[in-house]
């Protein structure tokens, strides 16, 4: 008999360009782990406007931090062979995108979408809050993007946005992505390894 | 014929807790990795005020990050073997350690005693704006207290202060601890191996 072990909540938003570097490698590690993840999609801006006052990113806000960012995600791209074109517009909106990550809840092809989405925001610099662009990346996956579409414009994908920004709120997250194992949160995409090492790690070890 | 390694200048704060998990470790690494260390001590609060607008720490403005940093303080503490004690009193005034390291520079005690310092705030919970404290700390460390505290109030540690401090606003610094190497910035405690690699490997890699 195996122990259960809580898995790793991946908190993320598609505007967020360390969400990106974190989404594109989270399954892989995970499956390496052999650590059960879920795919949290949630809205960032609200959550900055509530605790910071702001409307924008604060990499706009801030720009000593945000010339940082651009520079260092260059590094982290090439550090994780990802693909890398700084979009145009920053940050887009995400909120369609974020609804057909709820949509996808429970479909085998979710990761895939999901990273497909990040792919055409961070390394095709396209407009992920375009139909079209969407629908592009969800055909690429092999899903039926009309299907799909409609579904992310449903009460209920609306719905489940709504209840994980809230949920994000209530756990204690201010940035994005992050990893929840249990109740215990770890910001940043360079926190992963201490989120899995916390999963896989007997309960005296905490 | 071995080439020329750029070395990590290790740019922190003593009042920043990210600071003391990353301060308490970067010689034991710098020295496994063959790369060669200098510590910048500077202060924080100046960019801060410059860049946020804001005379206190971030993580007492912003209440919901606070309380994580509080909590990943811990864990990271456990992760490297620290010892841990949230000071009664945060951020503490550490214009006076700041100098003091200063007053250190090519001391071959400078790292034993810096780390000192950080302990004394962040394991002993005591005041490091204290002269009494900071000999403590010095002689536990071999050093001449009394010589150095008043080295750490001449005019050249005091304008070295502030040179470390303007260097730390034009290197495009806004936060702490951090790695520079050469002109490449790596902000926080988890980017450590990042410098690292950065300072070791090859032209061609980067």
């Amino acid at each position: 008999m195996t122990a259960v072990q809580p898995g790793i909540e991946f908190w993320f938003e598609f505007a967020s360009t360390y969400s990106y570097v974190g989404a594109m490698r989270i399954e892989d590690e995970c499956a390496r782990a052999g650590v059960a993840l879920r795919w949290r999609p949630f809205l960032l801006g609200p959550i900055f406007t509530e605790q910071l006052g702001i409307q924008d990113s604060p990499f706009n806000v801030q720009p000593v931090r945000g010339r940082y960012m651009w520079r260092d995600l260059e590094r982290l791209c090439r550090k994780h062979g990802l693909e890398w074109r700084k979009p145009s517009t920053f940050p887009r909106r995400s909120i369609l995108a974020a609804r057909v990550a709820c949509a996808l809840e429970a479909d085998p092809r979710q990761g895939d979408c999901i990273r497909a989405l990040f792919r055409a925001n961070f390394a095709e610099d396209r407009d992920i809050d375009e139909p079209s662009v969407v629908a592009a990346a969800l055909r690429a996956c092999g899903a039926d993007a009309e299907a799909v579409l409609a579904r992310a414009s449903s009460p209920e994908a609306k719905a489940a946005l709504r209840a994980n920004t809230e949920r994000a709120r209530a756990s204690g997250i201010f940035g994005a992505p992050n990893c929840l194992v249990g109740s215990e949160l770890f910001f940043g995409q360079d926190r992963i390894g201490d989120a899995l090492a916390w999963a896989t790690s007997s309960p005296a070890g905490k």
